[in-house]
């Protein structure tokens, strides 16, 4: 086998929660989890409040569970000033979880146009100067911050930072202590991608998140492959971050109303650890 | 009013026919634009088989219509390299056919990943390929191309040309006689428009389609929206264009099957011409 075929080190799987929320809430997922030997998590803030913060906290470390990133922060821009301040302070809550669940870094999902916007410009300008100002406080919690660039089918919606290049531009722009959540199915499409993961390295690279893409895609949100469903291929990118000295975990996010989201979520888990193997 | 602000040529406006196709034939198409004043058409290939190629170039010539653009060639990418020839030889025939009709430009959707396949790169390289040598073919007729970069969420199974830089890149690398198309569905929220916009400069920019993102989206293919009811700033962009020396016309192309195709087509082509005026 050459190196380029080399599979995945099964130590590094992790499972973002979203994959399997439909049907467990966070402590079966921390103990299914641990039953199938995954090391990982990366829990969603409503799971994390549902299951109450320190009670959540306490069950990963009594799992030895690794969380590779908390979900999320962001949701920068805002419509009218007034709202600011309510975005500020629930980002900085989301820092404090970060910190007492022990997360290797925030996520960002920065936020689209706010209501009837069409000033993607300002909305950047939002975005940038949000993280700015989240980055002063994250520092002082030494929790960084990793931004996510989302598909550019979500501009509108969720993410207007869109592409690699421009997260690492924010990076050079507003410095250390922000770094990037890479998650292939936002990016894979990405002429730029190899170059945009040389320029951001090692350094900047916080986490790296797996699944496919789907031909066709049914729905914009809810129609994500498990690896090896799709036509990404996941373990070339998962070699090109290895290259640049990525040693993180590989964290699986699957949004899937109509297949992976009906299935018995010890059948997803089980699904996910094969084919981490077989396809990445 | 600034000039900012100046409302777009009614003179500019061109309907792409699959805006109405699903209740009008390429006869019908033609009759309503010229009962609706509109001077500009662009037809696809299918439509124009069932009408006949003679027919449809003499009742478009006989209602003075300006063909803006002739819908399509491309989709370069094969599995296997015996189908290379038969893809060679549809997109000469489009050539013709777009001589025939006197288009102002062939449009070219470049494919994306053939069956199976998870190698953009070389998918990529097939494109570039394919347009190299029809370029050749092309410039005997005298027939521009135009590669129309398309949304990142067509990547896989339409075109793997996603962004004005790499169409841009292209037309660097295969000269004279190669154009874009630019589709503001497709490019809208690309932070490097502008400056591709200013690269690609009067000599590339063959053609400028609008429509508008909706939010929520619920298809990938089939819900567009109509030009100000989304977030696409299309006066924006459609100064951006005239600011680099672009005078063609402004080509609506709608794929809404839940909305615009069921209305009548005398409503759609009235709707078009008003918010042309008011939105773009």
């Amino acid at each position: 086998m050459t190196s380029l075929n080399r599979p995945a080190d099964p130590g590094l799987l992790s499972i973002n929660t979203a994959t399997v929320r439909q049907r467990w809430g966070l402590a079966e997922i921390i103990d299914g989890c641990a039953r199938h030997e995954i090391r990982g998590i990366s829990p969603w803030r409503d799971q994390v409040k549902a299951l109450g913060l320190k009670e959540a906290a306490q069950a990963i470390r009594a799992n030895e569970l690794v969380v590779t990133g908390y979900c999320r922060g962001g949701m920068f821009p805002v419509s009218s000033e007034a709202d600011a301040p309510a975005v500020r302070d629930d980002n900085r809550r989301a820092v404090d979880e970060a910190c007492e669940l022990g997360a290797q870094c925030l996520v960002l999902v920065v936020g689209g146009l706010p209501g009837g916007s069409k000033n993607l410009d300002d909305a950047r300008r939002q975005v940038r100067d949000g993280i700015a100002e989240l980055l002063d406080y994250a520092g002082s919690q030494k929790m960084p911050l990793a931004i996510e660039p989302l598909h550019p089918m979500y501009a509108a919606d969720r993410a207007c930072v869109n592409t690699m290049a421009h997260a690492n531009d924010l990076c050079d722009e507003l410095g250390s202590g922000l770094g990037i959540a890479l998650d292939l199915y936002h990016t894979w499409w990405d002429p730029d991608l190899m170059e945009q993961i040389e320029r951001a390295g090692k350094e900047r690279l916080l986490a790296f998140h797996i699944c496919d893409w789907l031909v066709p895609t049914r729905d914009l949100l809810l129609d994500r492959g498990m690896m090896g469903d799709g036509v990404i291929d996941i373990r070339k990118w998962r070699h090109a971050v290895e290259r640049v000295g990525y040693v993180g975990f590989h964290e699986v996010e699957i949004f899937s109303s109509e297949t992976w989201w009906k299935k018995d979520p010890n059948e997803v888990l089980a699904t996910c650890k094969a084919r981490h193997i077989e396809c990445c």
